[in-house]
């Protein structure tokens, strides 16, 4: 025996096996039909680009995390973090691309983080933008096709949240916060979900100690300062609501978000499916206007599934200049393991829907008719193609893989001119009316048994009762 | 102005911009489609692997051209460069895998190669393989998908090639020629297409000097070894005439070649589709029985679109044991270059099917209105975002991604409750029987006026008038 490899991936990458990939097919090609009815269109960028390409504007942590590739030529290249820069690289090199540009793009992108629990280092992004236009009408349009996609997902509750840069520099002016400080207050204010408006007050003052005894530095604010924003933060309701207490509050307010939150009112998305949440803050350093991200009402523990806002500063690491753009991501991964969680996911294990059995290789040839007529008349059905010999080992095939139908056709059948149909459907009783014991047994037992000449079209009966 | 980085591309790598996204898609949604409903199931690996199980068997040549990639642990990895090593190690790595194990996967794979016209160095496969299965059965499915992946496609006229390794060892036996010698007489053989029969012949005894003046150096058979080796080449005709002109060349023919022809021909798959061409030899050190490769007969230039093979030693390299596998690959950008020249595929440049024009910013929210409308329809719908202000612009976007019907609806339309559908493929005509001249001429543009309470149905009705 030859030395062998040890069959194995590096840490953070992972195989999706078939069960898996079907449930994840179904949920792409689920959220293409969205945008596609949108009128987004597809676009494909390299894995490798350039490292000055990729880490113009993303920080050192992000540069960290760039898997590095070699190629011949010996240049500095690496795999894209994610799927934004690339837009921004074909925006600024095809100046023949029509604006606005609204694109969606599914790829894997790669970041060499410490793997975790859920956390890969390959991982899913589904990513849309419209890029070129100032309008509010794209931000709407982002919004309303994130409901759309949730909704087409079949996710059950969720709530996409909004809020808008703009509001958050009306809330520094309120406070007296300058813009020094807002990173900070931002981003402390972005952990309200996970750790209450207590620790973020005093985080956002003198700081404190948390219950691992280790030091939380305080931003340093002042007690008015903070009780400024506690009013800010308390203001909850409709989106009207919050509009009319942000105007009471703040004295005036002219911002996009009232012109997208009619639109959205007008379009029938209400406050059951987009709040207006002055808590969300997401990475300000990076949108330059609203600010989105969707939960799942029944699986909150997932976070944000869904994410984006509007960043105008795309393509100045390229032109110099802004170009408007607003998006959004889906983190494919995560809400895959949301829907397989609520089980809204996830069942298909196999794309036949009928197994011949290979019960008597002398019948090779009818198995092989069989198999083609039902393909062509658009059923996808497998023959049994391994070693087993028996009909209960196949019939267990069919069962684990949850292949509905199974043809089970031996030398009686054949002399007989007729198929036995056993339908797999576990607990399913296939019942029809009969005075016939040994009928109404067989019947009992999901089994049927029809005319050769007939097979297509009972199949196709019998499949369309099952769906 | 901050310093700008140059947006571009490493050499070999490539965007697929919208229109051949779409192109892209649509043959690969077409090719998933049929493995589907021969019950094959998806797979995914990641693109990162460890250079051991990449480069176990590859050879030197494979070797050079892999990507090295780094991760933090300073690892050994590098990127695919096909789909059938991360299969053979996924079959290795998870034994409840199911024999067999038909799984298709189509991918990204990356080969560090002289990039030249139409030869990238990241490109796209789809791949498809029975593991597990010694059934010639297993082999005759794999032609079979091959034909009516092409058919799916609308390619034209095709013909898919094969022949068997089985039988070209009978030809060794006949000619007196050692396995030894065989590699070189069989990458001689595949020139046969390219330089004709006698070249091949001279290059088989003691080579010869070509137009360039370079040597081909000679393999060193003997005359009556090379006479021996043409007269099998001279074997031409139906699958059954060739079958027939062998069994009497080498006094008898015992191969599953035959089985997998009988079983072509019962499930109709003529010698018009596939044939028994004993020039086919493709890399028969990795092969071990049937051989397939697939031409398009419009476009032959284009060479092999589509290729494969029996190659029993699959995961020899993981676990130093054979496993019976057959499969194919399809060469997505090639076979795509081809469609795109015989003008298969490409037509599409954009989702949408009706572009609202943006003609008076008051009225908006009745654009987004019908907007709304039409997608909820499940009609791809766009809503013009960009900044050209007179319809003429806007028509001409349309135009330019030849989406089929634009609205206008401005003032006039909105008091009259009308709006106005302009049907934009060139050198349509839309005539209805009118007695009215304006409405003649109206038509004759290409435009009509319908009321905005029938919009839905309207544009349903002529986009089914124009698909």
């Amino acid at each position: 025996m030859p030395d062998t490899v040890l069959p194995r991936l590096s840490r953070g990458l992972r195989d999706l096996l078939p069960d898996q990939m079907l449930a994840r097919q179904q949920m792409v090609d689920t959220i293409r039909g969205v945008y596609e009815n949108y009128g987004f269109v597809p676009l494909s960028t390299p894995a490798i680009e350039y490292l000055d390409v990729l880490s113009g504007s993303a920080g050192q942590e992000a540069q960290q995390s760039i898997f590095r590739v070699t190629n011949p030529e010996k240049e500095d290249l690496g795999l894209r973090f994610d799927l934004t820069v690339p837009l921004a690289r074909v925006i600024a090199q095809y100046p023949e691309l029509p604006r606005p540009f609204r694109r969606y793009q599914v790829a894997s992108v790669w970041r060499a983080d410490k793997p975790d629990k859920g956390r890969y280092r390959e991982f899913t992004q589904f990513d849309l933008d419209s890029v070129g236009v100032e309008s509010e009408v794209a931000d709407t349009e982002i919004l309303a096709g994130m409901c759309d996609t949730l909704s087409a997902l079949g996710v059950g509750r969720f709530l996409v949240r909004f809020s808008s840069r703009a509001i958050l520099n009306l809330l520094l002016d309120f406070a007296g916060i300058s813009q020094e400080q807002s990173v900070d207050v931002f981003r402390v204010l972005d952990k309200l979900d996970k750790v209450g408006l207590d620790k973020v007050k005093l985080e956002l003052m003198q700081g404190y100690k948390d219950e691992s005894g280790d030091t939380i530095r305080g931003v340093g604010l002042r007690a008015e300062q903070v009780e400024k924003i506690e009013r800010f933060l308390a203001i909850r309701g409709s989106r009207n609501e919050v509009l009319g207490q942000l105007t009471d509050l703040f004295g005036k307010l002219e911002t996009p978000v009232r012109s997208i939150s009619d639109h959205l009112y007008a379009l029938g998305y209400g406050d059951d499916q987009v709040s207006l949440d002055l808590s969300i803050a997401r990475g300000l350093a990076y949108y330059t206007g609203p600010v989105f991200e969707a939960i799942l009402l029944d699986a909150p523990q997932f976070g944000s599934v869904f994410g984006g806002g509007r960043y105008d500063d795309l393509v100045m690491r390229f032109l110099g200049q802004p170009i408007p753009a607003v998006g959004a991501s889906i983190g494919v991964d995560r809400l895959l393991a949301a829907l397989a969680h609520l089980g809204k996911i996830g069942q298909q294990k196999a794309t036949a829907r009928v197994l011949i059995t290979n019960m008597d290789s002398s019948l090779t040839s009818e198995y092989l008719a069989m198999t083609w007529e039902l393909r062509r008349a658009g059923i996808p059905t497998e023959f049994f193609l391994g070693s087993a010999k028996g009909p209960r080992k196949q019939l267990k095939y069919a069962d684990e893989y949850e292949i509905p139908l199974a043809i089970l056709y031996g030398s009686n059948e054949h002399q007989q001119g007729m198929v036995t149909v056993k339908d797999l459907i576990a607990g399913r009783e296939n019942l029809k009316p009969t005075a016939d014991r040994k009928e109404y047994l067989a019947q009992r037992a999901g089994q049927v048994t029809i005319p050769r000449s007939e097979l297509v079209d009972s199949i196709r009966k019998m499949l369309a009762e099952i769906a």
